[in-house]
């Protein structure tokens, strides 16, 4: 028996689209927006209208941003001529987090999946090849997800790229930091093992 | 180092302050919201705005309600003449959805709770009273939770109620179904050995 009512359930029915968001959490979510003030409560509405209507991709390296270009792409301190090449908007906004890397990045939206139906012309590729081509562009750093499908994708454009005398790296593997050897996959010890780095 | 835009930034401490939402979980949802089209995450947005615009209080017994009588004070099936009482709307969806009430509730919107300044005249207990006195009532069931606070609340109303003829009864106390007794804590034993029923 659902005793909702109608704006009630639709309400819960939307929360439960987010992800991770089950009916149970969804039901408590929409029980306090229902207790908030109103003010506080149109607060979370208006910021996904404003989101929707104001963020869009730049158009050198496909970040979400305001303006026709990132904040990273118009930034003179950073460093143009190196591109870090990552799967989704957060996979960069997570080595931003790092505060370490200085150069600049092409976000690909996405990553080759054929079983998704997702091919190399739906993602930024053609874009990026044509930022390296344009000769001012040192270095790549493939930063896709260590994936069978995010290696692919770094091996595809790799491949696009052989007549091209930039350099092409990718982030280093090995074990994680603050993880035990004793939990660690075959994949990742011999990753570290073939890896290995002077000390 | 936050390298958000500035709507981005508002949506996620938008998302951050719904309760058992943290910071990353805040920020994997608003990248979803900015991953789905724009129609699909209207949709919460429009869900929100709709819900704090539509919902008000049922006039009788304070449920959640589109409409000036929430549905089960204006069904007539069901017995307007018992009356359970609990503290939250939520509450109320709970026992609805055993199927096996058939009476009609009074929503007390809060329990009294001292130390955080809510006292019997911020709730709805004067209307409860009222309801009662007008002479329909035959049973009150006492719902409130089996904490501190929900008991003295209950026993507050029965207080009031003393010079009334109608009968006052509260939700049995005992073991909870599922549970095992090795994990039940001494309160709901006492309760469940002082309780005991024929077999």
């Amino acid at each position: 028996m659902n005793n909702y009512s109608p704006s009630v359930t639709r309400l819960i029915n939307e929360f439960a689209k987010l992800p991770g968001i089950g009916r149970k959490t969804a039901e408590r979510l929409s029980h306090h927006i229902l207790r908030t003030d109103k003010e506080d409560a149109m607060g979370l509405s208006d910021a996904i209208q404003a989101v929707k209507e104001n963020i869009r991709h730049c158009q050198t390296c496909f970040n979400l941003s305001e303006e026709e270009q990132c904040g990273i792409c118009q930034d003179p301190r950073r460093d143009q001529g190196t591109i870090c090449v990552v799967e989704q908007p957060r996979d960069l906004f997570s080595l931003e987090q790092t505060g370490t890397y200085r150069g600049s990045y092409h976000v690909l939206l996405g990553r080759i999946a054929p079983l998704e139906g997702i091919g190399p012309e739906q993602l930024t590729i053609k874009q990026l090849i044509e930022r390296v081509r344009s000769g001012t562009v040192n270095e790549l750093i493939m930063a896709t997800n260590p994936t069978l499908e995010g290696d692919a994708t770094a091996l595809h454009i790799c491949e696009m790229l052989t007549d091209s005398s930039v350099p092409v790296t990718r982030l280093a593997r090995g074990i994680a930091a603050g993880s035990v050897l004793e939990f660690a996959n075959k994949a990742m010890l011999s990753d570290a093992l073939s890896g290995r780095q002077k000390i």
